[in-house]
């Protein structure tokens, strides 16, 4: 069985393990059993049509006596490019515009709030190539171009808040970024969120392309809860996902694309991590499927020149302030995952666990300031 | 199954996965397959006779051409308390030291070079009773007490450095303190590291016997490597560890002491997240069993009045800087889990993943300066 054949972790579990194991193993790896969220059957009948994958959780809180809950339900969409790499980019474009609404459309019918698609959705993750052109040309402003607008269209459509990662193209300074539009319900562009961190690693020479975002970790007021985003390499920064905590954010998506090769062990970690950490929701979401490019191109490990980045594994999963997660969606396939949160249960696990309490981050704050000096003395004892 | 009669999720998922599919699932688990460690027939026999699980397994690097391998053997014990909670202070202490020194002598004839025993080591884990009496008497002096005149003994004959989590009297200043003693393989003491966060959670009522440490992020150059030790709930905090890596630590140990119900699905996450996001090794150490205790105690949480903790999960495990890790220990049983490291390993991961550089801390230091003021305005976009 080759990786990219695998269908996911949970099926494997779930087709071999004895019932009770099964019980411990999944309270073990997931934590609290996640409930399932059932969903119309035309909505069931319409992902399958569209062949992709749906499936639905929810995660409850306790009832409180002051506060109402608060439940939004957020969709992550995870899909392949839908034409060859080769294709004229605005067909490209316009193909991938066309697949993932008639995904939204699903989710609309499914209630989602808020909507959030992979990385860079409308175009091939191109960084492995080192290649400017065309890969520049899926560059779009973040406030006019046309894929916020077609968002915007769909957002008002199904009062939807979008998050719509893209390669942005900031004209007047003459730069691009890796940035997420976050588009309100009401159709508004609310702002946009700069990735942070830059990777160098393996096929990720993103740093030929674009640098460190310079929007901080800015938190949006939407009329479903204040969310985040965390993109991509940035999740594997702590201290990144505590800055949007830090600032209010109840819900971080993390928009990712990355393959199985190099990162597929820490993916169910960090993102977990992250929302025991810091007592919020997050939502990992993966590109899926294998994308080959027209010309060869090496990735600096001796290997032969060869026409494609590897394995996008999928496995998109939300991970809940308890340490319970959702299974992940499939490794091979298009998918939408529904999940319904009570958004109460941050305050009851933080009221519970008190990590922000307990932190000391003023202590840390005078700590970190020391460190980054250059001229910093490590605490080292040595006999 | 009961949680506590299920013995490991690894020999769960061993038993019955088909062969081709438990190797995706232990690379998606797990990463990249941790080798095993052989050693002397002698300690396997002599673990096996004491009655407690011996496992050992090897992290390998690549061979370099300028620095030679820095191989180094690490020890995780985890193991039940011996006598009966309301046995005299110093039997129990004794029987206690007795089982571990057992445990110990098999750790030299494996070869194990750094030792790290369970937090608080020496005693029940007696915090859930709010008792003050008897359990305050199992405080000892770091430096002159006699749980470290023991480990002395054991580092200097086995010529391991050996790191015991106590609860620390500190006579002068009349102050309690959950601290790891560090002591070289000279049979010196090399230092102390005291427990920076302080839970306030379930039966974990330890802020009502000691504060929060002042020794900050010590870190022990050893003849074996850079260590430093995060206990217990300080792995609930992603900045707790990160300090101790900005202070130069290669391993970092985390000595704990938690029960299933609350926190197992965090466990395999916290640990592993840290070694992945600071590019070291981190070795987390449960303590296992079910404890009694005589006087009944409530535990906050609408149950009635009983006599124990809960089930200690053990698990022990180790987590390397690549995203890979080792399986746990028993749930159930005392064990001694043996890893072998090539701490060149460190640098490697560091040098292909570049978490270091590319985290951006001299601005993080800058918002998390503002975070902690209390009119700290956070970043929020509104409609």
């Amino acid at each position: 069985m080759s990786s990219c054949e695998f269908e996911s972790l949970e099926k494997s579990l779930e087709s071999h393990l004895p019932e009770a194991e099964l019980v411990e193993v999944k309270r073990i790896l997931y934590g609290k059993e996640t409930l399932k969220l059932d969903l119309p059957a035309f909505a069931v009948e319409a992902a399958s049509e569209r062949n992709f994958e749906l499936k639905a959780f929810k995660f409850d809180a306790l009832q409180e006596q002051l506060r109402p809950p608060r439940r939004t339900r957020v969709g992550l969409v995870q899909h392949k490019i839908v034409l060859p790499t080769d294709a004229p980019v605005l067909e490209q474009i316009n193909a991938i515009h066309s697949r993932v609404g008639e995904i939204v459309e699903v989710a609309a019918m499914c209630g989602v709030n808020i909507i959030c698609f992979q990385e860079t959705w409308t175009m091939p993750f191109a960084f492995c190539t080192r290649e400017k052109e065309p890969w520049t040309e899926f560059a779009e402003s973040a406030e006019e171009g046309n894929t916020t607008r077609f968002c915007q269209e769909l957002a008002k459509k199904y009062n939807m808040v979008i998050i719509s990662p893209i390669l942005e193209r900031e004209e007047l300074h003459s730069k691009l970024w890796n940035s997420a539009v976050v588009i309100s319900n009401s159709g508004n562009v609310l702002g946009k969120s700069r990735k942070n961190h830059i990777p160098r690693v393996g096929d990720f020479n993103e740093s030929t392309y674009y640098m460190e975002g310079d929007t901080g970790h800015t938190v949006f007021q939407t009329q479903f809860g204040r969310i985040a985003v965390n993109i991509c390499y940035g999740r594997h920064h702590p201290l990144n996902w505590f800055m949007y905590s830090m600032n209010g954010a109840e819900i971080i998506f993390n928009p990712s694309a990355t393959v199985g090769a190099l990162s597929e062990p820490m993916w169910p970690i960090e993102a977990r991590n992250a929302a025991i950490a810091n007592h919020c929701f997050t939502c990992a979401i993966n590109r899926v499927g294998t994308e080959h490019f027209k010309n060869e191109f090496t990735s600096g490990d001796g290997r032969k020149a060869h026409h494609d980045f590897g394995h996008f594994y999928g496995s998109s999963y939300v991970a809940a302030p308890d340490g319970s997660r959702t299974p992940g969606l499939s490794r091979t396939q298009d998918g939408l995952l529904v999940v319904e949160m009570d958004l109460n249960l941050n305050r009851q696990v933080s009221d519970k666990w008190s990590f922000k309490m307990t932190g000391r981050y003023a202590e840390y704050a005078e700590k970190l300031t020391e460190a980054v000096a250059h001229d910093f003395k490590p605490k080292v004892i040595k006999e």
